[in-house]
């Protein structure tokens, strides 16, 4: 890859030009003496060598035969031939190891210290190992593809994390998302905040401190657990308003996010305001405006950044009031939300942009939201599609850094897999088939989140009949959004009955018929993959999560602590816990004692809980 | 690894004589001068230099001035010193280069041409990513260790493999195994034979004719899928019995393992025989006898081979009927059983010591054959275990590379996924904690098979009133051997019910309380992990399985073409099917159109399956 060439011509650069110097000095030196000479002097050894007695064919100068002097000569000569050539052959040698070492992805080398660099992280929420073979599968059945046609992601697994927290040997995305940004582990639900209720630096924190542009592309809100662990310290990740108020500067360490491009508007508006989901009337999106961003709502305003080109930093663009819709949905809806690939793209530009002139490049963390929402809803048809934005938009990235002339790297990695997903289920007590149908996840052409919706939506504006409505469910989102032709009646009549919980009712249909598995709605322990571009070779194998946000930190010469110091400078939590209670608190309330956090998480994931 | 530093240093050879050659003779040639005639030259040189003019301080010979002589002479000099300086300066970059690469797992080097080695080639047939995090952190708890005390497996992880075979998009073992043996791809229950019932040479029949000796390890029949696909050729695998006679060598390569531990007796037996399940009257152990094999079927039989010691080879060695136990119940039953980890280092000392005076080392396959068995059975303590033992045996093996002198590398890797295995499963409709419980995995000190069988065994030997049978089976089966002490009455009628099924409920009762789901009895098509010792680079990253014969292959140098067209010299089952039917069919029969070949599957797997 281009860029981990440039790094690797930068490592060697104490070898190479003192041999180029060599190399070219060396002809010139042989050039400086007269060729008739030169031959003369040949054809003496020559003569020497092969009659064992010495001649003087010289046609200048004296005619005497001379001892040492000459054989001096011819040793000096020999000498000098011999080291030649030693230099030309091991030069080829040196030449060909080089390039064997540029040509895999089998590197170690660091950037030269100090020199200029951007990476790029990417997070695919809630993407375990069967997402990848359930995807490229999907994908071959659906385009027609040979069984080697892969995804970008499969050719550039690396490693493996393993994901436990703290608190759990199941982590949630907030655990996961402080391991990468303060590379320490901590409990569930805490946003890059420590067991003890003390703030960690985050590595957009200390990249911002070094001189690097930042920014954080999401497909949910750019309040939730993931982003906002690298750029707000809060002690329990459902207090997204206060994470809100953080991102854009009202905290210790004020603005340090250059781009944020996502969903989660309702965050920033004022209680009172239409399409809000505050708990307070302030105005986030005028303190972000105080803070110097500009803003953007919609998507005529990104494409009025043409995809970067035009953008002007800060920059707060929110497309949603919560989630931009999944994938699957939101193809039908291009006019109105951008998709993942095209804010990627954005950012990279933007930062690019905004970096030219500056001798540090950017972080900028990139997030595939919503891999994890449709596991969370064991939605297989949202799952596929969602993987397949993620892997566009990981192939922009890997495209943006072979046409860079800026040191970088690209990584890729879970917080923790969604769903407990198996390609393969079991439908009856008899021994199954070793088989799974993605024909069935082609015939689908939406979420099982919009059909819930439309069914919603349908029942509670229509006075039909029970048979209208049982049609309108079999004919219209049963068989021409889902594909599916062979709906029980006991299938409708648990759809028409439940229509709160036909999300999940519509996506076990489908899981069903592809005979795709699921164990849970909520998270599991299985190590998460890791991809990298070249560079990323440090990370091959498998690692703790934390090792993660380490490599991100030694890649771009990080201070964490000192961002810590300067974020405990203005006092924690921890603080109101032992007496020291006058001092306000910016790290919103402590988690509730012996609470079960998970029963706010219906606020959180959609409707993806089942009512008790 | 030191195994792998010699492979770089052989790969380097074509380098370092020649440097090391003129890097002698350099010294020489300059201490032919005479020392006092060198530095004079230095000094005229040196005046010349610092004055512009040219001096003559030569003590000796006439004191003539000399214009070109002189200046060639000078000119000479500086270019044999700039050249050695070049040539110094150069080699140590080389070699710099040169030990980086053997600093890190990075290197893609290949052994010498033609130069001795060993592979090791460990397959964990089911294992796929969660088995691995299930384990470990079962391990941790047991053990009571830090979370970054790993398996040995885990640090040697490498890439992981695609495994849809050309039936299905879920193989079955033996088209899992041919992708390793043939390094071809072929239909589920094929047993290295072709879509085209053709016959496809292995890795190891193309080892033997290469002059290496080859061992086949397991632990459950020696005659299943995966240890068949390196020896013998049948059209679907449930041919066991014509599996038993082509691993003795009846069949057109003649005998080409010379080694093999594990179960599966009963298929050498001849059907009149006690502990036989042969369909004739044929005597395999005789045939492997009058093929020059040593026989030994029992602990007795295995301790005095002294862990390889005094193994004399062709050695056979079936130590159980048909499965070794599960490694959860034979750790109880040492004076019975070998383990894998026992039989894989009288492999690894048997073959080292049959190859001792060869200039071609060995392959030798080791399987965990059981972690198969406990994702079918659903069972998470059997797996564990299974999985414990398997990295063990993988230690050992690397410990054997580290401590053998010839060149050698081990590369694991599984067939595919049984079970569907998640580390988190919803046990109701709320939405589920995030957590799973090592504890009741720890708690158990059995096999679901195990209890299922001792159930079984007291209900039909007993007359004891319902009341002793519910006391037995919740006090002795689940309190002391399975630790459960709160079992529903509904769980208890349920074993007592259905004692032919009790080993699946046994399962579920334990997985339900460690919150570890499962989504099928069958196999599942996510990518399964590649762990390799130093050497096997190739692997890193995403490949198809196939690309894991081909590194065998490759390695060991073996020409599978000429072996396959010598199997099919002698007729195939394609031929019958075009009307040569007088040909004798060596490769059993064909699997019958339309079959569900899983229908047999009962038989094959222990009680494994709900009857209907």
């Amino acid at each position: 890859m281009r860029s981990r060439t440039i790094v690797e011509l930068g490592g060697a650069s104490a070898g190479w030009p003192a041999l180029s110097k060599v190399m070219s000095q060396q002809p010139l030196l042989s050039s400086e003496r007269p060729s008739s000479e030169q031959s003369d002097e040949n054809a003496n050894a020559e003569d020497a060598l092969l009659t064992g007695e010495l001649t003087n064919r010289g046609s200048l100068g004296g005619r005497r035969k001379y001892g040492w002097p000459f054989w001096r000569e011819v040793g000096l000569f020999v000498w000098a031939v011999v080291a030649t050539a030693a230099v030309i052959i091991i030069a080829v040698l040196y030449g060909h190891q080089t390039s064997k070492d540029n040509s895999g992805a089998h590197s170690c080398d660091t950037p030269r210290p100090g020199g200029k660099r951007n990476l790029i992280f990417m997070v695919s929420d809630g993407m375990g190992p069967t997402s990848l073979s359930l995807t490229r599968s999907f994908r071959q059945f659906e385009l027609g593809l040979h069984p080697g046609d892969v995804l970008t992601l499969d050719k550039h697994f690396i490693g493996s994390s393993r994901t436990r927290s703290t608190s759990s040997l199941v982590t949630d995305s907030a655990a996961g998302a402080t391991a990468f940004s303060c590379a320490l582990k901590t409990y569930n639900g805490a946003v890059a905040t420590l067991p003890d209720r003390t703030p960690c630096g985050t590595v957009l924190e200390a990249a911002k401190a070094a001189g690097y542009m930042t920014g954080l592309v999401v497909t949910t809100r750019i309040t939730d657990a993931t982003p906002a662990c690298f750029a707000a310290h809060v002690n329990t990740r459902w207090e997204e308003d206060r994470v809100a108020e953080q991102e854009v500067g009202d905290y210790p360490l004020g603005r340090v996010v250059d781009l944020m491009l996502g969903g989660g508007r309702c965050h920033f508006l004022p209680n009172s305001t239409d399409g809000s989901c505050r708990g307070d009337e302030k105005d986030i999106v005028a303190l972000a405006k105080m803070n110097g961003f500009n803003y953007i709502s919609d998507r005529e305003g990104f494409d009025r950044l043409q995809l970067g080109n035009t953008a002007k930093l800060p920059l707060l663009g929110l497309f949603a009031e919560t989630d931009i819709p999944y994938e699957v949905d939101r193809r039908y809806l291009e006019s109105t939300y951008p998709s993942l690939d095209e804010m990627a793209r954005t950012a990279l530009m933007a930062l690019t942009k905004a970096t030219q002139d500056s001798d540090k490049g950017f972080f900028l963390m990139i997030e595939g939201s919503r891999i994890d929402h449709a596991g969370h809803g064991n939605d297989p048809v949202a799952q596929v599609h969602e993987v397949l934005a993620y892997d566009k938009a990981f192939a922009s990235v890997l495209k943006f850094l072979d046409d860079s002339n800026v040191d970088g790297v690209a990584i890729s990695t879970s917080d923790h897999e969604t769903g407990g997903l198996a390609a393969a289920r079991q439908l009856h007590q008899s021994y199954p088939d070793y088989l799974w149908y993605p024909e069935v996840l082609a015939n689908a052409s939406h979420s099982s989140e919009h059909l819930a919706a439309r069914l919603q939506s349908y029942l509670s504006s229509s006075s039909s009949s029970m048979k209208d409505n049982m049609r309108f469910i079999n004919e219209t989102l049963l068989h021409k959004d889902l594909g599916i032709r062979d709906a029980t009646n006991d299938e409708l009549q648990l759809l028409l009955d439940h229509p709160e919980s036909s999300a999940f009712i519509f996506a076990d249909i489908v899981s069903r018929r592809a005979q795709i598995g699921w164990t849970t709605h909520g998270h599991s322990a299985v190590d998460v993959n890791i991809y990298g571009s070249a560079g990323s070779e440090p990370l091959q194998g498998n690692h703790e999560n934390t090792e993660i946000g380490e490599f991100i930190k030694d890649y771009l010469e990080l201070d964490l602590n000192s961002v810590t110091e300067k974020l405990r400078e203005k006092g924690t939590q921890s603080e109101m816990l032992t007496g020291d209670s006058d001092m306000k608190s910016w790290m919103a309330k402590l988690p509730e004692q012996g609470g079960r956090e998970q029963d706010r998480l219906d606020l959180y994931h959609g409707s993806l809980r089942i009512r008790h």
